[in-house]
């Protein structure tokens, strides 16, 4: 099996998917597409030979069968190892786990549209200002903390759901997000971001893009070079 | 169990849900709040008592559990019934109908953003004009029908995975768009967009909307007034 992958620095989609197969020991063989969004790049060739969305992640069988998209891949893995507690076990905790992850899917947008993922580089002066000037973003950031408590005084922690879960996965780039650019998050909130960045799933993924040596100027509001 | 939804004409997140719901024969409560978006409306004051993500659907079990977000509704219906084929049997399948569905739930922006949904409207006109003008619309499009063809071709049809599955819920809204904006389809996507509006409980949904009537100026980028 096979997952492909964008920057490890700055997809944070493929960060989903390939910090939830690490976390759950399931072998697979990554495949990175460094990002290239330049008309006719071997990116967009590449992306375009593997799926018609030419988005990343997807995961490929050695049969050549393909799921496409985060939540689908989840799904996918679980059904596949119903051996491994994937999304929590009782079924009001695994419907408010996917709840969880499908407001993420679909939502969230001023954070991340503001807000990219960019593990290498920290920001807290924009942040600041952002937090400061934009009511949307204060308004997702509050949204997300609410979540994670919620999740977390039901659960008792230290993971949304008690152990690792699929939905842990699903919020480790945002966990990341956050820390980069400074938001300020209540106590516990901030205690499960921090939790979430140390799992070791996710430190082996910040680990391997701290070696990528990429600018790629899409994912760069901020910058106009490496630091 | 309550479905809480919104305007049948408009909602097109809704229309997943109740469709859904229908076509399976499930027993649920459907509570409408009508769309209102001034600030401090009833509508507003509604959905805020329910679910912190201020959207619709959300499912709520008589116990007050509460399940946001469609395809956590689904995922969760599926659950609750796994006698009912919500998804199809066969894991592969199964995995095409989750990423088609994912696929939709964050993606095919440009066609959701210039081609609302509004069941009671029609706008070949406006279609037309969008289809020659706008690029990102025509690859929406064309990305949607090829999607629709390639699993026709595998699973025999009528419905994109044989019999009417959660993927058909999530595809009816996209089929009303399509069709109210008379835009071009091949001929087995636009027989596929034909079935999918011809199932009863699309049928049903739409005919419940055409009995609304509101007018709410946040979804008519087109009208000025009811025709």
């Amino acid at each position: 099996m096979k997952l492909y992958i964008g920057n490890k620095n700055y997809s944070s989609w493929s960060m989903r998917s390939g910090v939830l197969l690490a976390a759950f020991g399931i072998p697979f063989e990554e495949v990175k597409l460094r990002f290239d969004f330049t008309p006719g790049s071997e990116w967009s060739r590449a992306i375009s030979a593997i799926t018609p969305t030419k988005r990343v992640p997807v995961l490929v069988e050695d049969d050549g069968f393909t799921v496409w998209d985060t939540l689908a891949i989840t799904e996918y893995i679980a059904d596949r190892h119903p051996e491994l507690p994937i999304w929590p076990a009782d079924t009001q905790a695994r419907a408010r786990a996917r709840s969880l992850c499908a407001e993420m899917h679909a939502g969230f947008t001023r954070l991340r549209n503001v807000c990219p993922m960019n593990i290498e580089a920290f920001f807290p002066d924009v942040g600041a200002r952002l937090w400061a000037e934009d009511e949307a973003l204060r308004a997702d950031v509050t949204r997300l903390g609410a979540a994670w408590c919620d999740a977390l005084k039901h659960s008792g922690g230290p993971f949304l759901f008690g152990s690792f879960s699929a939905a842990d996965a699903y919020f480790a780039p945002v966990a990341v997000r956050l820390s980069r650019f400074g938001l300020p998050l209540s106590e516990t909130a901030a205690a499960y971001r921090d939790t979430v960045l140390a799992h070791p799933a996710v430190e082996d993924w910040i680990a391997d893009s701290l070696r990528e040596q990429d600018f790629i100027v899409e994912d760069e509001p901020y910058r106009s070079a490496r630091a």
